[in-house]
């Protein structure tokens, strides 16, 4: 029995440990979002430390300019690879909470069509997939000894919110993360036999944009024809955002972008995405991206802007003939490699700016902008060191081949690395697209979670191997 | 001393007395949207009936399809004019409650520029309003032992809501209603020196629009590009409300209006409207309404549409990458004379319907209208018998001749009048502009509140005379 065969041994026998950890893990509502949360999520990461320590790692809280960062570090063997874990501890706010059928942080194990999965906030996003490598260092640990990899863990507590710490901690300890490359398991297999590993990645910036009009809330009817709606004039500027052929209208959205390379189109083509079924699983029917372009150019290859949030004026029962003094929205763009973060947050402000001016009356309104922030979309090489033994891993596992895909969200962490420590990225992640993730009801399936934990203690061994 | 200045001493004499009355009435949240106030409501009911008999009335309270009305009848000499007196003891929702300086239903009598007045919810629409001739009659009552006019009251518990209930009450108890003329107080001053009267109402109608699009709320990396974002297509939709220059795009909007007569229109140029001053105390410099017309055609005899709510996805701090499953939105229309609100209310949603087709994906959201309802336009003949009593009382009280104005905001109940009843309305009312009705802080002038009375006491003096 090899030393990998003897970990994966141990990872069977203690599947319901594991399990039970998993759900401890869960209980913990980490929003980082809401303030009112920030407790709970410290809470969560000094578990997180606390599981590490159980799997031989020195652990600790280390502070940030906000959520504390969780740097943890082993023993290995001398001359084995250095690499760089990361995860995030924080998870999406849970509203709706009426859509749930149970609890979000009360995680249940429900029967599924695909036998039982976990079901509550953050079970797979990210704590289901932090917990894939943390049982699979505890495996090493307790089995072998030791964990064929130096690795240095960072767990955050802000991915959810954009980030806004991890930069300037690692470059105020840039030392302590000198690594050969980083892992991140914050991705999705192809399907949930078919393990992937990803290429490409979206980026994301995000704004909230803000109008005032009247100085307060107005009558319609005493001040109708007169003054300014902000809500008229908010559905004026952003129904502008797209035109009839869905493009973004943002002078200069597009500029730049990298294409998806012949081989890259080659290999999506040759999956034979079912657009449809992957539609009618979230009960649509046609497509409604931009026009002239595969659903996978458009789901990793091609940018976008959603509205994720809008509100103003009265919202309760029955109706109020307000115009209200105020009007707001959330607004995300996924970007493509080439695509620059910065201009194309500065665009969209000189763009919002130049419609309101079109508006009638619209040059008395204030347009604030807040909450910005984001990454651009970037491009994983395939030269990367730990690609074979990822390969590897996941052929031995799952009996094929991987996949190679681009991702469509956005994890700025690789970004990240890549900027400021210079680090590769290998993206090991097990999510399935169904496990609606920031909505009501996530998932984890438990054949994934089984999986996810046997290709990370078999992708430790194959480093051992090929390094 | 005549009857009348009698009764004005009286009304002198009592002043403490009178607000102290307005004040009880002040401290019922009767909000009619809110089914949890539904028994302040009928609280609100049961406390004006009361009043009515204190003011030699018999009054009763009656039962509708909703909230009770109030309905209450006096004994007056023989001959004397049947008179319908209408007014509301409904409120409008007192939310965003944040921006009032004192509770909404506790109110207080500040100081002002103009003296004192009262701030609270209702101050002035309509509660302070109905006080105004609740204290008229008492104080006739009390001095002289009658009321020179037979005297109907119905005060309704719906009319911020669009008074669902009140025409079939008022048609199936026709005979009860029977009068020359109906009495409404729910309109304005021109200013707290400057009686007006009416001769031109807008009408209103309301809608609410909920498009629904994916089954459940999505994250925008992993479906942007491919799924409908509901939040997308109802601003797409709704920014295309109006042109350009400020016209409402819906087909067929400005259908059969009937314009001002050049009479009125030379009276509205005669009042010297400063559009700069109205809108500087809003906060505002430039008129947001259609091109082409002076800013009182604006107000007074053209259509608007205002959205006076809009709603989806994640409205918290910080942001959330969600491609939310439902946005919805508030529309409301001032109507002018010759517009047919069923005829609009049926453009509205066919234009909405089309709209929806013309975005990529569009064919798979489901829109659905609710809260339809409303009323058109109402032109007031200046002919109406009641226009001369009116004149003189106002004429009498402020030493100057009351302007005939038209009026921006919808009081559908003189249209209904008019067309279940047969009856023409004097609207005699006594707010300003800047009273923040439908707004936190609402307030009504005390002066206004005294000389209100006063001339609802004199125009009944002027009746007995002039009948």
């Amino acid at each position: 029995m090899t030393q990998t065969e003897q970990v994966l041994a141990a990872i069977e026998a203690g599947m319901a440990e594991s399990t039970a950890r998993w759900m401890e893990f869960l209980r913990v509502p980490s929003v980082s979002a809401n303030p009112a949360h920030l407790e709970d999520c410290r809470a969560a990461a000094r578990w997180a430390c606390g599981q590490l320590e159980a799997a031989g790692f020195a652990a600790a809280l280390r502070e940030t300019r906000g959520l504390p960062c969780v740097v943890a570090r082993n023993q290995a063997p001398e001359g084995a690879p250095r690499l760089l874990y990361y995860g995030h501890y924080d998870v999406q706010p849970a509203d709706p909470l009426d859509l749930w059928r149970s609890p979000p942080f009360e995680p249940v194990l429900v029967d599924g069509p695909r036998g039982p999965r976990m079901v509550a906030r953050g079970a797979v996003d990210d704590k289901g997939q932090v917990m894939l490598w943390l049982e699979a260092f505890r495996a090493w640990h307790q089995t072998v000894g030791h964990i064929p990899a130096n690795i240095t863990v960072v767990l955050e507590g802000e991915e959810e919110v954009g980030s806004p710490s991890l930069e300037p901690f690692l470059t105020a300890n840039m030392a302590e993360f000198a690594a050969d490359a980083a892992v991140i398991s914050d991705t999705n297999m192809w399907d949930i036999d078919t393990p992937a590993l990803a290429t490409r990645l979206r980026g994301v910036i995000y704004i909230q944009i803000d109008l005032k009009g009247p100085s307060r809330d107005l009558h319609s009817g005493l001040f109708g024809g007169s003054a300014l709606n902000p809500i008229n004039a908010l559905t004026a500027i952003l129904g502008r955002l797209h035109d009839s052929e869905g493009r973004v209208t943002i002078p200069g959205f597009y500029d730049g972008i990298i294409p998806p390379s012949a081989e890259e189109l080659a290999q999506w083509r040759a999956i034979g995405f079912d657009e449809a079924a992957f539609l009618g699983d979230i009960g649509l029917a046609h497509p409604a991206g931009e026009a002239g372009y595969s659903a996978l150019e458009r789901l990793w290859a091609r940018p976008t802007a959603d509205l994720n949030g809008i509100w103003g004026g009265y919202q309760g029962p029955g109706s109020k003939t307000v115009i209200a003094s105020e009007a707001h929205a959330k607004l995300t763009c996924r970007l493509v490699p080439g695509q620059e973060p910065g201009r194309i947050l500065a665009s969209i402000k000189a763009w919002v700016g130049a419609q309101l001016r079109t508006i009638p009356g619209g040059a008395d309104a204030t347009v604030t902008f807040s909450g910005e922030g984001g990454g651009p979309g970037t491009e994983i090489s395939m030269a990367n060191r730990l690609f074979a033994p990822a390969r590897a891993a996941l052929r031995d596992e799952y009996g094929r081949e991987p996949l190679l895909i681009g991702m469509g969200g956005s994890i700025p962490v690789v970004e990240m690395f890549k900027r400021v420590l210079g680090l590769d990225s290998l993206m090991l992640g097990f999510g399935l697209d169904d496990d609606q993730i920031h909505s009501p009801n996530e998932k984890f399936e438990l054949r994934c979670f089984r999986h996810g934990m046997r290709s990370h203690a078999r992708f430790l061994g194959a480093l051992s191997a090929g390094w």
